[in-house]
């Protein structure tokens, strides 16, 4: 076999594949043939210094030339790839993470290095989706010891970028999810930085959700820092809210959590994993986790609430951070707005002290806010709640909001979605249940959280006594496509408000 | 939103993806911005009276026209499409399916109406790999309980043909695998059809072994034959020896395995359900299970064979399907070699009855033969083995081997590899182990199956003594590339011989 037969000439054809490397070459090329090659095949792809394992699609001629061959986008950016370059191709080596991953899946409990070996892989883009999923589904359910969700934690810090402080006190706050609306985020840090703690908030867009918190920030202002951005806004502001993806913090968690995706599953060791890895990256020792419990909540009843909190406290030990787990009532969405920018706007009315301003969301945000508060040693207990409230009260609180959005690169003005559509209760009696899975995937159907103005505006709250053609709620739309996607949902039977009916 | 835009023209560009519907559509098209579309959003695609959900790959404008999409080879099979045909796209409603099959990662036992459901939408193009491979992990070691695996059996018969035959008593066979040559079908099959039972084999390419029967048959003639065709073999020479692929018998079992392949996995109830749907879509009602147990074959120990017997026998009988469990010997490979065509080669020698012929295959496949023979009403307990022996004595077998072969479409001439690499032993001693495994994976890294004639072919047994620089085994590629990687495996330090040195 003659040297120059061995690699292949790059050509760009632009296909976007998201997470998922791919190569594209002709079927009867020279490589393909020798080395037997075929459709799905995975195949090692070296470039200078750089190698990936990408899955093989194959090509006709009419899309390229013999000694040709190409990229999917993620596939170029991970080998730093220039149109023209040279690349070698091989079999790869029997992968050791992929007999961790069998193992797992018959029910094995795996050592520290084998998670950390498939985490690595998964990082640098050694492991297909494919075998990312069935690892996902094999830890699925409460699947992973304790032991392995420590190890998970560890490898999953140690797979990216870790920030340090010059400060020793660095205080957090992360909430479980699955109450659409809970956007208590912005407020609570803007709270705890008027007070002075030093809390360099990231948060990550959803991922089963309408929303996640840097969707939100994302309408008022730029999210997307670098570190030394992120933390030039800290030294002047005491906080930030950014989006973690750009941090490199834990990316493995933004790997993970792209397949959990597809499926829609969110498992309780990879969650705790997912949650402390990235705060304890992003150098946080004090940690508030707001968990709400409720029947259509992530978190549906106390005994898992109570295993989880166990779950996040023994690990979170083990690697020297203080948590508190705060329970809070899950039975309903918290504010009005469940998308981007419903969310923002309650989010901004609280700030103000708006009278109209969704009194939940407020309480449940001043109560987070007190309890990162009393980690100070300079507080008493039971002292938070009033220094939270006076400096919302006084706007000091929405002071060090705005100034911390302008340090980030400007406040944004807010744009409401262009199409809306009102949602009437079809009987007079009173709400007993909302669905708060339901209302999620209403507002995902209407476009959120890629589309920031669609979502779902709640009017009624739980236990309200309704009239026969009272608006429920309003769905917000960027296209009547999407709004139609929407109300499809609701003509398939799927009820968002339970109503009973009055005699 | 105007009519004419929610269409789009469909343009051949000749992508292969293997079995995963891909479709192609520009980034800046009218349908992905109205509708939110982005790269791996799965997206519904209806061309006349079919529909497929297919995940999305975006191009650039050098790829489609405005107006344009194209599809992945398989993805233009599923919906039997021209290029110029108009597709409309929408948002697949959610998958019932992929809520099932959450379900199941989070430990729950699905309802038969469940499984039903998950493999309806795996066969017709609902599902994507990622929920696949989710669907797998999750039903791995020993996580589907008996009225899954039965509920599974019967949802992957229905997925697709049956067969049905005039004659009330059909037999058949099958081996669980993982031990390299086993290759007993063909003689199998010749001698309980030249004894007169009906045995319609039908047989599968390699899952994660370096040969399938098919594999191996194909060497000798056409395998890849309609029902009707089989039928009328069947008719002729009461036996066949084909392909099951092509009879869509389980065409759910192939989808499967193809995802199962990726990761080199094989759970327990998968496998009873692969293993009797393929046999009861078929049409049979007697079954011999060959089941080898060795240390490195698919079965480990007494006690894994014990319970995977038990599954196959309750779940068998639930479809009325007599069938015996014959537990054997997978301490080492079954004749000498590995890969269809040196395994074909040891096929033909004992059907021969050549005296150089490997006598652990002779005497594994008259044992097998003799079990089923035994089926019949007319024959006494004990009496198989003789009534075996004589009809591959007599070349009755060989005679009715060579008939099928004919009624299949004739028999073909075997080519070696060109390739031959010989493996000596380093030091004088006695063989105490012969890694299964490893062999397998050299074959497969030889090239075998898709490369017929790769392979490796032993040549010492277990427990025998061997002396320093006598050869062990050889191994066969078409390439010099493939023979280099199976090396390399070797260089890595992968053992496939263990030899005590003598003192």
């Amino acid at each position: 076999m003659s040297k120059k037969h061995t690699t292949l000439t790059l050509k760009y054809l632009g296909i976007n594949t998201h997470k998922e490397p791919v190569i594209y070459m002709r079927e009867d090329c020279y490589i393909c043939k020798s080395e037997g090659f075929t459709a799905q095949t995975r195949v090692r792809v070296i470039l200078n210094e750089r190698s990936i394992v990408a899955t093989l699609n194959t090509v006709e001629s009419n899309l390229l030339r013999h000694n040709e061959a190409s990229l999917s986008i993620y596939a170029w950016e991970l080998l730093a790839a220039k149109e023209g370059e040279k690349i070698a191709l091989t079999h790869p080596q029997q992968l050791d993470s992929l007999s961790y991953i069998r193992s797992k899946i018959y029910g094995n409990e795996l050592t520290a290095e084998q998670t950390t070996h498939i985490i690595n892989d998964i990082v640098s883009g050694q492991l297909s989706d494919i075998n990312i999923a069935m690892y996902l589904a094999a830890s699925g359910g409460d699947r992973l010891s304790m032991k392995e969700i420590i190890d998970l934690t560890r490898a999953m810090i140690h797979s990216g970028q870790q920030l340090s402080w010059d400060i020793p006190f660095i205080v957090d706050k992360h909430s479980v999810g699955g109450l659409p609306g809970n956007r208590t985020t912005p407020i609570v840090v803007s709270i705890v930085a008027a007070f002075g703690l030093v809390i360099p908030k990231t948060s990550s867009r959803a991922i089963t959700s309408p929303a996640g918190t840097a969707d939100t920030m994302e309408v008022f202002t730029n999210v997307d820092l670098s570190i030394n951005e992120m933390k030039k806004v800290v030294e002047q502001e005491n906080g930030c809210l950014v989006w973690g993806g750009s941090m490199a913090l834990s990316p493995a968690d933004d790997l993970l959590i792209r397949i959990e995706r597809t499926a829609n599953i969110d498992s309780e060791g990879q969650m705790v994993a997912s949650i402390l890895s990235k705060k304890i990256a992003a150098g946080s020792n004090h940690l508030v986790i707001d968990m709400p419990i409720g029947t259509t909540a992530k978190v549906r009843s106390i005994e898992r609430a109570n295993s989880l909190k166990k779950l996040l406290k023994t690990v979170a030990e083990e690697f020297d951070i203080r948590t508190k787990v705060i329970f809070s009532d899950g039975s309903q969405p918290v504010g009005r707005g469940i998308g981007p920018v419903l969310e923002a706007l309650d989010v901004l009315a609280v700030l103000n002290c708006d009278k109209h301003a969704p009194q939940d969301l407020r309480e449940h945000a001043l109560v987070l806010a007190a309890h990162i508060i009393e980690f100070s040693p300079q507080v008493l207990p039971g002292q938070g709640l009033s220094i939270a409230t006076h400096l919302l009260n006084t706007g000091k609180a929405l002071a060090k909001f705005e100034a911390i959005c302008r340090a980030q690169g400007g406040l944004r003005e807010i744009k409401k979605a262009p199409i809306v559509h009102t949602v009437e209760s079809k009987l007079s009696g009173i709400i007993i249940n909302i669905d708060n899975r339901h209302i999620s995937q209403l507002a995902k159907l209407a476009g959120a959280p890629r589309s920031k103005a669609a979502g779902v505006e709640l009017l009624s709250p739980l236990h309200s006594i309704v009239k026969k053609s009272q608006p429920l709620f309003r769905i917000y739309a960027d296209t009547r496509g999407e709004l139609n996607y929407a109300l499809d949902f609701l003509k398939q039977g799927h009820e968002v408000f339970q109503i009973e009916a009055s005699v």
